[in-house]
């Protein structure tokens, strides 16, 4: 038996080259080792606006977050993909777990205050509050046994660990307390290279990306200010250009004689960068020509969702019929 | 079309006299001229205390009110009585409406302090602090109309309102804002005459209360305590045994005839008791029968909430897909 992974993202916009390096890449991996859940979580991205437009927006997210996936690699044979908002049994296992937390527990969740500061959010929703809870429900609606996360956070399931411990004292064991699967979450900086990759910053490579826009970005990278001239000796440390040499480029010998030449001042940033333009547009290629083709096809796109959804609801109801049961809250025909 | 009410209650145990007097007598008579919903909140009770013997308890007690409701006469024919977590979709509604208010409103809602000072609650559970939510998805998943409340209870639907309203601006008119239906909610003295009648504090006649029990009650009640002889004038007012006269003696001649002689002491308390413990196993007795008949046919009780489930199902189904479609988050099928 495979162990279960539950994993996801809240659709926002299209994906980068530094989602690629930080969840996508080990993603795909994954998928052949483990039965991974990949969740598209709208209603989370509900919680930090409801506005109208970004309902709307939210939806068209979801559309392009799941070609993303399938353009890099993910495959639906082997990840179910499926969006929240078309399970609805979560929402009552989201219900039975309000009652189990308390508000200054919630309280305490260190990235409340974090989205909040933000997305200036002044007085947080009630969901807001309570996302630690739609995640516990989320992950243990699946019953996953592992939640791949970085280093620095291990208490982002905390909430979830707690929530499977307290419904199995109070009621039975139900639920397996979910344990994070921690790797590096390497992070990619902007092509600024002042900031880590954000859509909303702008110094982002999104995997969607055309050729000419690729092009024209990488030639607008930032590299070391203080070499105004290609004879001067340059720092690739911290240098983005490079940092994408070496997730991108697969020629190793290159990057390696690129960056003594630019140690000694041997090269120019034109060829550093033109390079560059090429290992990513290889790199990029075969990610644009599967989002071409699922693209080509919404219906496609939609089959795998509704597929994806297929598989969870049982699952999920199947888990919530134990928790019921567990707890002695039965269905009607039960009650006789 | 008749206009739509919601009503309920939590299961917490076996109703008695003060029940009937506040809102149970209402209730059969508001049956005739409306459409009514009469909710058994199982998942609010279970807000205040998750303890496995409390979810245990909150079953049973969901029997017993439903026997009580039937006992006084509430009909399954004209009043829909339902249990909320047979209901799933409610969990849903509950979910979109817990993004459209905020901690600091739900904060602010006075019943929530009196609840927590009430039941010795330190740190109020997520879902406690989320009762108005719950709330009002009960109230606006049947789009009900109207809310039976006391005249100083108008605010418990603050929350309802203003959540209706929210979502109608924001996403389009889906939600009827219900109104308070307000009435008198009398409430009842306890036998000890110091308090309302309160199942905690061991001063109520309950409404399944044998007849012997009931004699027993009435004999040892509370009375004028300066009339320690029968020739001593005595003051009605204030008094529980005369309340009691007036909200269940029939025979009002009989009452002002005993309040006159308990004023010029010329009756004794024992006469009175005796008086009113007629009247009152005239009034139980057509309860009891019912209650008992109901009792001995276990699968009735099942049917009957079976078929209340049955019937707000689609209502509430049919409402979420209205605040779905509102908001633009279409079921799989629906997104091609």
């Amino acid at each position: 038996m495979k162990k279960r992974i539950l994993t996801g993202d809240r659709p926002t916009g299209a994906l980068h080259l530094g989602h690629y390096v930080g969840t996508l890449a080990n993603r795909v991996r994954l998928q052949d080792e483990y039965e991974v859940f990949l969740l598209v979580a709208d209603y989370h991205a509900l919680t930090r606006n409801a506005e109208k437009d970004h309902v709307v927006a939210t939806r068209q997210f979801t559309r392009d977050l799941v070609l993303d996936y399938l353009a890099v690699g993910i495959e639906p044979a082997k990840t179910t993909v499926y969006v929240q908002s078309d399970v609805p049994s979560v929402c009552e296992l989201h219900l039975i777990f309000s009652i189990l937390t308390t508000v200054p527990r919630l309280e305490r969740v260190p990235s409340l205050k974090e989205v909040m500061d933000a997305e200036h959010i002044e007085q947080p929703a009630y969901g807001l509050l309570g996302y630690p809870v739609l995640q516990a429900a989320d992950i243990l609606h699946v019953r996953a046994h592992l939640v791949p996360v970085g280093k620095d956070q291990e208490s982002h399931i905390e909430v979830t660990r707690e929530l499977a411990r307290r419904f199995n004292f109070l009621y039975g064991e139900v639920f397996p307390e979910p344990d994070a699967l921690i790797g590096d979450v390497p992070t990619l900086a902007g092509t600024d290279g002042k900031s880590k990759m954000s859509k909303s910053i702008g110094n982002a490579i999104f995997l969607s990306d055309d050729a000419a826009t690729v092009e024209q970005k990488v030639r607008g990278m930032y590299t070391d200010p203080a070499r105004i001239r290609a004879d001067i000796p340059g720092n690739p440390e911290g240098n983005p250009v490079f940092q994408y040499h070496d997730a991108f480029n697969p020629n190793r010998d290159e990057v390696e004689d690129l960056k003594a030449r630019y140690r000694a001042g041997k090269v120019g940033d034109v060829e550093v960068k033109k390079k560059l333009a090429v290992a990513l547009q290889n790199f990029l290629a075969p990610i644009r020509e599967r989002r071409a083709y699922y693209a080509a096809r919404p219906g496609t796109v939609d089959e795998i969702l509704a597929n994806g959804a297929a598989k969870v609801r049982p699952i999920s109801q199947e888990t919530l019929d134990r928790a019921r049961e567990a707890m002695g809250l039965g269905r009607v025909a039960a009650r006789a």
